[in-house]
């Protein structure tokens, strides 16, 4: 789902061949040295972003698992609360030192690093995947279930052990990465060009108009969060339920739900993905499970709760998991066919480079260096991180974790650990220069397929679902942190920001993480009881994908619903085969082939959200039609707003509901039939 | 509530300024003979439009009774029509008569003159009020309660022996309220102005962009209404429903029903009008009945059904007419006494003139006559229509009615109606001159005069009640469509159009209102069964208004309930006083006011309908203040569509109602209490 990072990857580009002489603007700026970057008021900053895009990511996480890129945001919302910060303080006199991008790009760092570990952390995959509400939705042949509910206590001990590794596992490659390779990373090129736009004068009118325009929409969809809440006294009431296009359609979860939110995100992501998304909601809730439940009584049981993976339910997840299984598996070998040519290239270039510099004189490459490549090395390099230090951090955590899992997770033994450790950097760094190439961090996947080898080394009769699922927590954020932290550096090194400041950056910003998102996790847990089941507002999606995966790898298929293996085969192969037509026509002429990997998230959920995100696409559509330029430069911040007020909602929303605090009225949608059968009822 | 009128004075004002040289700019453009200003396509756009607004206008009488001046709306749309349809024509080469404005104008008159009729037509106010289910709300002291139901054959008869009076009785005033008194007509000067500019090539490119806005308006408004209805099955459902303030406020009526139509209104009327609306409905609903409530048992019979006007309903209609009654003569003698002084000096002046007219050469009126008026008045004066035709019509038509209107009413006897007729020209003089100098018809004040003067002449024992009430409605019909035909002949006069075609188009007009009104007002009443009920969609609060009037005016006061009367004597003089300091202080720094009048209206209703006349206001008001040029050019056009669209909606609205079917959907909204009730009733 971070295929909006496309269109970062062609803003990157474009953005790069802007700032041919960027670094000429700031020639007259000194840049502070690495301590003088971490200032107070940036850690101020960052830790309150933090907390707020903890909550949005952990909000999205539970809805529906699409997380878009909140880059933009963070960076809007960084500079205007700093900028403000200095304002004030320069009025009173006590300012004593500038606003810098160095600055900025710590508080970016920050921000990423925390609030990647509410995805990494796995609060709506993995980890609630353990839970018992969860494991319970699914049919069992022994009496006991094995689960592990979730606790603060275990989650931050658990994140704290394994958050780090990422971080230290990829520093001694960034030279190697960033200056030798010269690696894109989209996403942190697009983040370096916005923050150093900021700092010109005239970047900095624009951010201030971009940022009133997000502040707008930001009380607007805070306060329509608000309005919503009112109506929402019991299940089934209120906005969220709409029946937008009929009560028929609604059963189908076919309506547009209200949500600022997800309308938002349909700005950021691309067009194909909204569509797909829609396409796959089509073809599964409109075609195929309505086929299938004729089918009640002769390929399942009729019997089944509605929530049993052996029924309905079962068909929803399965076909959903093969067919994101078949997109990861065929992106990660295309990935890692083109890392390798990548490799290849790159350590020839890189060879031919040190014992020949005169040849490649006027080189494009060199050519390139000419000036902001100078001066950009010259300070990447200034600072260093002591390879021993590295090495020697990932060893000591590594021993402190191999010690640690096990007592939290009984099934997980010593030496699976060990062997993930081992296998850990090189999946790593495989992915970090995947990212750097594609922009394309396939953290899931990596998680996903230790799911499946750790599930099946441990077997069944040893718990392996509950010794899996924490194993593919250790990878997942092994493997994105490494290849946050690479975005990062490469934001950094086009900012002039030291890499040392980074690093501490990151590494403060993680730890912070390791706190953050268990306590937002937990306070949604505790103030929405119906957390993680298919009807509630908080589905958690994930949660059940990643328990059925684990499942099947340690059971095997036999427990499917009859005809679901078939189903799942023939998905797995088409959603490959949609890549390879995708990949063959070529980028520009495949644009109305939809990607699989969207297609597949609305086959658990609905097409709700993909309605939503429609609409969000169709609203940018028009805006780009009626104002090109305008919509360019303030849709991200528009869809910005819309996100984060929602968001931002949802921490007064969990904070009422823990407080015992209920919505006093409910919006029903009843048949016309049902209201005067109520209306009935009420009047006598 | 024809204030908005003021503001059409001050534009009318400023228009006449502006246009000072317009003869100039058509001087080579041939102003057609009275015949071909009367162009078949004229008609049929007049027709179509006819319906249109008398759809609209039925819609608004029977929700609130508040219809803003739709001049424009019909202006704007006229033009587009007859426009779009030269072009066709023009392009297939058929054309044989370009679009002047004198037909513009002819369209202008008919559809005013037959949408009138469906607010003179007292379909909202005193024909309703005879009928059975208005007359059974109030308690009865005899067995039979006299009524008389709405049917389309006695309707049609009775507006068509009525309707035209009005017109015979001040045609041959015209030439002295026009060209002598020159009498400003603000409307009729607005809306020539209107017509002139889109007669301009400028006008013309504005008056498209308008007509556009208005298009996209209209459609927006017109699939919201159509949207709404899905949700609307049963009672208490559906957006109109939508307890925005919590259900405690919208059980006193305090919501915003998301209605498009009001909102338009709003963003026409003034903002003062809005304001004192909610200002009345806080006032009433918010305090006054909330307090008299708390009296039940003391006051009035607790056992009482809630409709029942010796209960609070008494206090909501009684202090309501008593407030507007206060307001109306305030203004009656304030109008009056301007009349007469009005008249006293323009024939003093005439006179003056008459005798020694060099004297005045070079006063500012009789430079004003330079060029555009002795061309106006030259064209006003050509075609005449004969004093003999117009009195020979009004004695006919006036010995018709006397002969019929006692055999449809049968209360009411000859000899009321001829007092009626020989008082009536006189009335419609005043209402005319008055109207000409402050833009505000009182035709309903002289109606409800009529009401009270025939129900005490006519007494309890005779039926007052149903002789009072047509006898309003010939009052009302001759003064209302008398002050319209003057208003069209000044509009006539400032747009060269003879007076002979805009004759001949009110009357054809006024005898396609006659018919289409009743028409649409039985589709509304077959199609909502529950028209007139208070609960209802379509409360028609005048009805019971003017039912209630009658009966007060029959039977006097004892009838109400307790210190009802000491309430009506307070806002009576409430009423008077306050348009006194308002009068006193001046238009300037009377502006935070508010308008007795308006404040009455909500006393019956509730004060929704004011809550979305003041987001109208609201809208309009930032708009102004990001963009006042544009707001002032496109905010009518953007009010005439959401009028519009959502007033057409009522056409295929009713038409489904009538052939049985019924929305779908019902939005409901309940207490959580209920819910849960309602859920577990449900559920077993």
């Amino acid at each position: 789902m971070e295929n909006e990072k496309e269109e970062a990857k062609d803003k990157a580009k474009k953005g790069e061949e802007e700032e041919s002489s960027v670094e000429k603007i700031f020639e007259n700026k000194e840049v502070p040295s690495w301590r003088k970057q971490l200032t107070v008021r940036a850690f101020g900053v960052s830790f309150l972003l933090s907390v707020t895009f903890c909550f949005i990511v952990m909000k999205l996480n539970l809805t529906t698992g699409i997380i878009p890129s909140l880059n933009v945001s963070a960076g809007l919302l960084g500079f205007f609360f700093v900028k403000t910060w200095t304002k004030v303080i320069a009025k009173s006199g006590l300012l004593t030192q500038p606003f810098t991008r160095q600055e900025n790009t710590v508080i970016q760092t920050f921000v990423v690093a925390s609030s990647g570990i509410a995805f990494s952390g796995g609060f709506g995959s993995y980890l609630l995947g353990m839970s018992q509400r969860v494991a319970q939705q699914s049919e069992h042949t022994k009496d006991v279930i094995d689960y592990k509910n979730p606790a603060l206590s275990w989650m931050i001990g658990f994140l704290f052990v394994v958050g780090f590794l990422g971080l230290f596992s990829v520093v001694p490659l960034r030279k190697i990465m960033i200056v030798d390779f010269k690696l894109t990373y989209p996403s942190g090129t697009a983040t370096a060009h916005l923050i150093n736009s900021f700092h010109t004068p005239e970047g900095a009118k624009l951010a201030k108009k971009q940022v009133r325009k997000l502040g707008k929409f930001f009380s607007f969809s805070f306060l329509w969060g608000f309005f919503q809440w009112f109506f929402t006294a019991g299940d089934d009431c209120g906005f969220a339920s709409f029946p937008t296009f009929g009560l028929k359609a609604y059963k189908y979860k076919f309506f547009f739900d209200f949500s600022a939110t997800y309308v938002g995100v349909g700005m950021i992501c691309p067009h194909i993905t909204n569509v797909s998304l829609l396409v796959g909601g089509i073809l599964s809730w409109g075609i195929m499970w309505p086929l299938i439940e004729n089918r009640k009584g002769d390929w399942y049981p009729a019997d089944l709760s509605p929530s049993s993976l052996q029924g309905l339910q079962g068909y929803k997840v399965f076909v959903g998991i093969a067919m994101i299984l078949g997109d990861g598996l065929y992106n990660f070998f295309k990935v890692l066919s083109r890392t390798l040519v990548g490799l290849f290239v790159k350590f020839h270039k890189r060879n031919t480079n040190m014992q020949i510099p005169t040849t490649e004189n006027f080189s494009p490459s060199r050519k390139a260096q000419s000036y902001d490549d100078q001066r950009r090395t010259q300070l990447f390099l200034k600072d260093q991180i002591p390879k021993w230090f590295a090495i020697g951090g990932y060893v000591t955590i590594a021993a402190v974790s191999t010690i640690t899992l096990p007592h939290i997770f009984h099934h997980l033994k010593w030496y699976h650990i060990i062997v993930i450790y081992i296998f850990a950097p090189t999946l790593a760094f495989c992915n970090t220069f995947g990212c750097g190439l594609t922009d394309w961090s396939l953290a899931a996947i990596y998680g996903q397929l230790t799911i499946f080898t750790v599930g099946a080394w441990a077997g069944a009769s040893h718990g392996g679902i509950l010794a899996s699922l924490p194993a593919c927590g250790v990878m997942m954020n092994i493997v994105s942190s490494a290849s946050y932290l690479m975005q990062d550096f490469k934001t950094g090194y086009l900012t002039l920001a030291s890499p040392r400041s980074m690093f501490v950056s990151q590494v403060i910003g993680t730890a912070m993480g390791c706190m953050i998102s268990p306590c937002v996790f937990w306070i949604f847990y505790k103030a929405f009881p119906d957390l993680g089941y298919p009807t509630s507002e908080y589905p958690a999606p994930f949660a059940t994908v990643y328990y059925s995966m684990a499942k099947l790898g340690v059971e095997g298929s036999s427990a499917l619903p009859k005809n679901c293996l078939k189903l799942c085969y023939a998905f797995f192969a088409a959603a490959i085969l949609i890549n390879l037509i995708r990949d063959c026509l070529g980028k520009k002429r495949s644009w109305f082939i939809p990607l699989p990997m969207a297609m597949a998230i609305p086959f658990y959920l609905g097409s709700y959200f993909a309605i939503d995100m429609c609409v969000g696409s169709l609203i940018l559509y028009i805006w780009q039609k009626v104002n090109k330029a305008k919509a360019d430069a303030f849709a991200p911040a528009v869809a910005s707003g819309l996100i984060c007020g929602e968001g931002m909602w949802t921490l007064p929303s969990s904070v009422l509901a823990l407080a015992g605090v209920k919505p006093p009225i409910c919006m029903k949608f009843i048949s016309r039939a049902t209201n005067s059968k109520v209306d009935k009822f009420l009047g006598s």
